[in-house]
């Protein structure tokens, strides 16, 4: 076996790999050999790992020649990319916790290691610890998928959590995220939802035998959430998380059935369970035709917990090479279209600052009617005369029923230009019935 | 593919082996032609499986020799085994959700698997609908696996769940429970802890890579589970579940290291993820060395949530009659014994009806000291003297440490016989951190 790659991960994995040697070769039926570690630099103290110092090389490209198991753990697009399609040249099988790689070039992946008839397993890539691809792809292999709604970015999970449990805003719980080490200095690639974008499409292309890349995942970060969206949501008996969700559309006489693939932050009943998942945790929904409600939850990263995933997969990979046989490879037969965000049928809630008069509310209904948006629940409240202005206030907090995002969109903007609402001071979306 | 036995699971998998048959010729690779359905009686109205009238024979001794996949839903030991074995006889590969029959025949039908190179899965067999013997067998073999906590009986769930919603007793939440379908007409092998039994003997033969047999369980049901001992778990904030317990015991001078296997009913705390688990819903709780905490939850029982299971198993058999290789087979290797529940470590809580007179705590102290158990908590409180007798009267709550069980059993003797104590009110274990 060649690592390629010992950070936090990485160094986990090659510990582990010694500390459960006996293990190991009494689960695959023959010992693993680990035959070299690729790393940028040679010369850094990497004792923790507790390998052979021989073993590090700064030659990756020649390291994955001579492995017949290549993982690889150092994420990023290249070098990850050609070194793994080296690996398949030279037969090897692969096991990456690459999501960036494998939202973006799974295709390509799959079918080089198709054409050498080697493996590819990635359960590592899409919450951590948690046994989920496999899951996904073999155990619902008997089933029909509709929805997978899941909390797949520990960093904006525990800022959020933060947000509801200490109020604070976001700015405060990123900074406290970040003194405690669950956000990177530049937390953006979380923050803005491009990690759990890259998982949805994994999940998307496994859940729905499609093909499925980071783009097409519509993608709305948490950076706009505010205290009051936190407090509007506690009030509604909610809680506000960033979700990654992949669901089955159907057809409509406008457009084909497809899949809607989004990352947006949302409100979920406290009653649902995900609204448990606090902290850092991962937790991901399935519901599936015949099996029902399923979920799976457990911690998303961390050296260790994903080092858990990478070596289940070795095993896989090196059980294989002495067995014979061979993983799943990509099944993407059903080839549905990934449709626009504005066809996806989603909830809005939308609480607006009002002019306390009469005909306010004929007036907000007749948009809603007017957009073809039918509302669930409205509550009117006064509003308490801070400004100590001369006109009378009030609230408005609506929650729609699913309706095409598009037409909740365009419903929310007509709002916000009639002449009686003053500010629309909260819009977001629903989940989890 | 050939079934056997016709009843709610296995009309559901062939319902869904018909209506979804495109499906499923993409994802193996070839189609999946049903030759038969093994029923015991002929002439029973079977249309809403939708097949083929001629496809059910009563020689199910015949039909496994002509099939290469054979499912097995007849459930019991015999015929369920014989026909397996003869299955296997013949080349096929056996999906069974037979749990019965795999706490106590595993490693002979593992063995006979083995003899001619062909699969056995049984995914069905714990826990319904959920993915969980695939992430214990594959996707955590890189790990070390320390314990298992699970809630595998929906019916016992269910009653203990309406005992604590309704404070019915035992008796009247069982009744609740026949009504509405969620427990039998004869309901011992839930209520008795059979079936979790059995579940937790398959659990812990693939958490540990040992073999555990049904009878190597010990097992405590839910009968003796009273409406005041709800009641007091919810004083201590807690909630009574029967669960299903795996888990690795360090050795000590007396004894060697080994697995305690076992199901009873337990405490735990709210905050734990298994207490949200409602009504029927079955969840497993797996603590590993590297992936920490993991959670699965979903459907334990039912038609389609077990056909689910099923169908999972047969898409992943009949892909290797296609592409060649074989799921894993048996690991026994590490060969753990199975500890006497008295060499188990286990967390008491015991509630004294108590005289209410200096010395009582001291004396019931000394009992605890004496069999070596160290009091995590004790709350003392007076009670009101509802018989009018002359005494004054208390009530001692007392928690433990783990100790081992059998010390625990002695000192809750010991404290019976103490003449200050009128009566031992409560006794159970409690589980979970």
């Amino acid at each position: 076996m060649a690592l390629l790659g010992c950070g936090v991960v990485g160094s986990a994995v090659a510990r582990l790999l010694t500390e459960q040697a006996d293990d190991f070769e009494a689960r695959i039926g023959a010992p693993v050999e680990l035959v070299g570690i690729a790393v940028r630099r040679l010369g850094r103290d990497r004792s923790a790992a507790g390998v052979d110092p021989e073993l590090f090389t700064t030659d990756a490209e020649e390291l994955v020649t001579r492995a017949d198991v290549v993982v690889e753990v150092i994420g990023g697009i290249e070098p990850a990319r050609s070194l793994i399609l080296r690996a398949f040249e030279h037969g090897a099988g692969v096991v990456t916790a690459n999501k960036a790689l494998l939202a973006e070039s799974g295709p390509e992946l799959y079918a080089a290691a198709e054409a050498v008839g080697v493996d590819l397993y990635y359960e590592a890539s899409v919450a951590g610890a948690i046994p989920l691809l496999r899951p996904l792809r073999e155990s619902l292999a008997g089933d029909d998928v509709r929805k997978v709604l899941g909390i797949v970015n520990g960093t904006t999970n525990y800022v959020l959590d933060k947000m509801h449990t200490t109020g604070a805003g976001f700015g405060e719980a990123v900074e406290q995220a970040q003194a405690l080490g669950y956000a990177e200095a530049d937390p953006t690639a979380d923050v803005e939802g491009f990690d759990a974008a890259a998982k949805a499409a994994i999940l998307a292309s496994l859940a729905f035998h499609s093909r499925v890349s980071g783009n097409d995942v519509y993608r709305e970060g948490i950076t706009e959430v505010t205290a009051a969206d936190v407090q509007a949501a506690e009030a509604m008996g909610c809680v506000v998380k960033l979700l990654a969700i992949c669901e089955r559309v159907e057809a409509t006489p406008e457009r084909p059935s497809g899949i809607s693939v989004r990352v947006h932050p949302a409100m979920i009943p406290t009653s649902h369970p995900l609204a448990g998942v606090r902290e850092a945790f991962n937790a991901v929904f399935v519901e599936a035709r015949s099996a029902g409600e399923l979920m799976f939850y457990g911690r998303g990263a961390g050296g260790d917990p994903t080092a858990s995933a990478v070596l289940g997969d070795v095993v896989a990979v090196a059980r294989h090479r002495v067995l014979g046989g061979r993983g799943p490879g990509e099944s993407a037969y059903a080839d549905l279209p990934t449709l626009d965000m504005g066809d996806a049928r989603t909830r809005y809630f939308i609480s607006l600052d009002v002019a306390d008069e009469p005909g306010v509310l004929a007036a907000v209904a007749t948009e809603f009617a007017r957009h073809q948006v039918s509302i669930e629940t409205v509550r009117q409240q006064q509003l308490a005369d801070e400004d100590h202005d001369v006109e009378e206030r009030a609230e408005l907090v609506i929650v729609t029923h699913a309706a095409p995002d598009a037409a909740l969109g365009a419903t929310v903007e007509a709002l916000a230009a009639l002449p009686q609402v003053r500010e629309v001071s909260s819009v977001m979306r629903v989940e989890g019935e």
